[in-house]
């Protein structure tokens, strides 16, 4: 037998064994769950030294294979970040539970009753990549939702995810959560990755979360359902009535608060009449916040040090500071642009007329649209969503921050006394 | 060039072109597509001779190719079907419109407003198989909800839908719907079809409407997210505390009144103690029905007339007057086989336990559970959705039957003056 039909079993057999924790863990009250995430909350604390060991080894092979600084920012774990995750499953226990929620209900004329009730979607397959911490969030996320999880992390962070699962597993010992309910693809075997796709007789859903080259590969070939994140090339339209101050100083915000997250502005849509206005004060902003500019033929006109933008600027998120700049004509011509380069995540327009922030904000097709606010508003936190799974960048049932109902879905229960059609 | 490069330029053209009418379309008032929607029932109407006459070259074509007696009913169009279809249009047109509900709203902390509103998903791509009426029904329900629909309907019936969309694009014409929202792919080519599948950019969501096999081939190789709709293979169980009398009009019932929906009932799943004491009661019923039985070795000992059930008697739809019989000791042995073999669509128990009851409506994975009622119920014009697309079997975005809130999708508008995190 090869070592990937090896695999191959393995991994089925953990999805079936999380369908079937999936079942008990659906049906517990929630102050049996709140109190399982406390008591992993407190064993990681317990253990973060553990962790910390674990965490070396992946950060000193990281270092052997030369990976950049940011990535192994992302990797790197102290007593802090531990800390800060475990106290963020004392959250996730704080928050509502959806699950039993009675939606809607009705009775038909022939005495039949109806009511729609909010349940866990039962599996959910979690892929990601380097950072650790994501372990523990989305296992708290899919346990308070009732829903059992297969995490599939990056194998850069195998020895820590293994170090926080075990301790997840020990302290779920201890609660009414099977722990089945989390299951680890102990694996750097990129097939096990690929099996998940199509595992939909036990798995409910995929939800990717990294760089858009892991969604985009999910995407095309899961035949699971797929919760799709994450990628978010987001643009600021300065319209010809856009409040200078204002527009700065969101633009600023927009681009540079934390450049490489995906609600981060990339490009810069600006009305050519508040270009020529302001182009002083635009220029000096960017200069000083360290933006390298890429920009269209009027941009390179009338900015300093603009490099000419092709059409990779446009497309793709820069996640630095660099910021595409291009100029317009009128509203519709902004709304085109981003039709063709927006990813439906979050686009904001400056203004002072309302009307045409109306226009926009109608007919731009994304998550979140913005009159006069920056686009980093776009956060499970920032709105008040409490914790936050990703931002869906789909239509399909959930769009932007998505909190704990996008991990449910509905049953429908008719109770009757022989009715019949 | 080839023919099927040509067909490709096609399809995605009318993909744009009916992605550029969403844009009008979706921001349309209510009363703009209730009269576009009156106006093509009006034409529909007037035009029926011209209908029925294309109509009789796809039965034509059908007989010669000696298509089964089913399959040329559902191709059938007659004056009736044709009024029918187009006072389905009415009926649409009197349902309240889900776009621009204010779905929730709050005021952040620093003034930002933020509102969550329901808008149209955008492009439907509707892929279908003989039924000509889905032409106009699918055309009804996406304009009333805002979205513009590509259609490809099954190639027997190509004369017949092409004389229906001619009409409704004529009708149009006179109405605030642009024509280009109603798409019609003109072509027996099956490369036409699964152009649709990946066409991410200009289609929002697909919806197969057909037998297993093409919802399956949709799902299996479409990137485009797909609403999967349609295949039930449903059980009733008669627990041991199962009233003889509802257990047995629920059956028939279900089996009976038309057998090749999908909420028909497939399998009977019976407690041995309920068989034992009340076999010749369900033998007679079965018997007087007409009803053919596939059993397990219980009911091959307990029931006459029946044939030894396969594998394929408990996977599969019957769609006919057949009835697979299982026995089984226990709920939790019944809930296992339907957890095998069941399309999580509708599922019955018959019990007057209802703790019994609570249990199995807890704990089976579906979109509809019946205490004590038919199968028959899951259908949104009997549980008083108004139209239906369609009855979704999936977990994600829908779950049930689907009117237009199904067609719908929701945008975050956040309005402020300045805010920045």
């Amino acid at each position: 037998m090869t070592a990937s039909a090896i695999q191959n079993i393995t991994v089925e057999e953990q999805a079936k064994k999380a369908k079937k924790a999936a079942r008990t863990l659906g049906i517990l009250t929630t102050e049996e769950k709140n109190q399982a995430l406390r008591t992993v909350a407190d064993a990681l604390e317990a253990n973060f030294e553990a962790i910390i060991a674990a965490n070396l080894i992946d950060l000193k092979k990281g270092e052997e294979k030369g990976f950049e600084q940011a990535f192994m920012d992302r990797l790197s774990l102290n007593k802090e970040r531990i800390f800060d995750f475990a106290e963020g499953l004392r959250q996730v226990a704080e928050l509502p539970d959806p699950i039993g929620d009675v939606m809607s209900g009705w009775t038909l004329e022939n005495g039949l009753k109806v009511e729609e009730v909010r349940v866990p979607l039962g599996v959910i397959g979690m892929i990601y990549e380097a950072r650790p911490n994501v372990t523990a969030d989305a296992a708290g996320l899919a346990l308070k939702s009732g829903n059992a999880i297969v995490l599939k992390g990056g194998s850069s962070a195998l020895n820590s995810n293994r170090s926080i699962v075990k301790i997840i597993h020990q302290a779920l010992e201890k609660t009414a959560i099977p722990k089945d309910a989390v299951q680890f693809i102990d694996s750097l075997n990129r097939e096990a990755t690929q099996q998940l796709f199509t595992m939909k007789e036990h798995i409910d859903v995929l939800i990717p979360r990294g760089g858009a080259s892991l969604i985009k590969a999910v995407v095309e070939n899961a035949t699971v359902p797929v919760l799709e994140t994450g990628v978010g090339n987001c643009h600021i339209y300065v319209d010809q009535e856009g409040d200078a101050e204002k527009a700065i100083n969101i633009l600023i915000n927009a681009k540079t608060d934390r450049p490489a997250v995906c609600n981060a502005a990339e490009t810069l849509i600006v009305h050519q009449n508040w270009l020529k206005e302001h182009k002083g004060l635009l220029a000096d902003a960017l200069t000083k916040h360290g933006i390298t500019v890429h920009g269209d033929e009027t941009a390179l006109a009338e900015l300093p040090n603009v490099q000419p933008a092709t059409e990779t600027d446009w497309a793709n998120e820069y996640l630095s500071l660099d910021l595409a700049v291009k100029t317009v004509n009128s509203l519709e011509e902004a709304i085109d642009h981003i039709d063709l380069y927006g990813t439906k995540h979050s686009e904001a327009i400056i203004t002072e007329n309302t009307a045409t922030a109306k226009k926009f904000m109608q007919l731009v097709d994304a998550a979140a649209l913005y009159h006069n606010a920056s686009t980093r508003f776009t956060d499970g936190g920032a709105l008040g969503f409490g914790a936050e799974i990703g931002i869906s960048t789909q239509k399909l049932h959930a769009r932007g921050p998505m909190g704990l109902p996008a991990l449910t879905t509905r049953k429908y229960l008719m109770s009757g006394n022989g009715q019949v059609r």
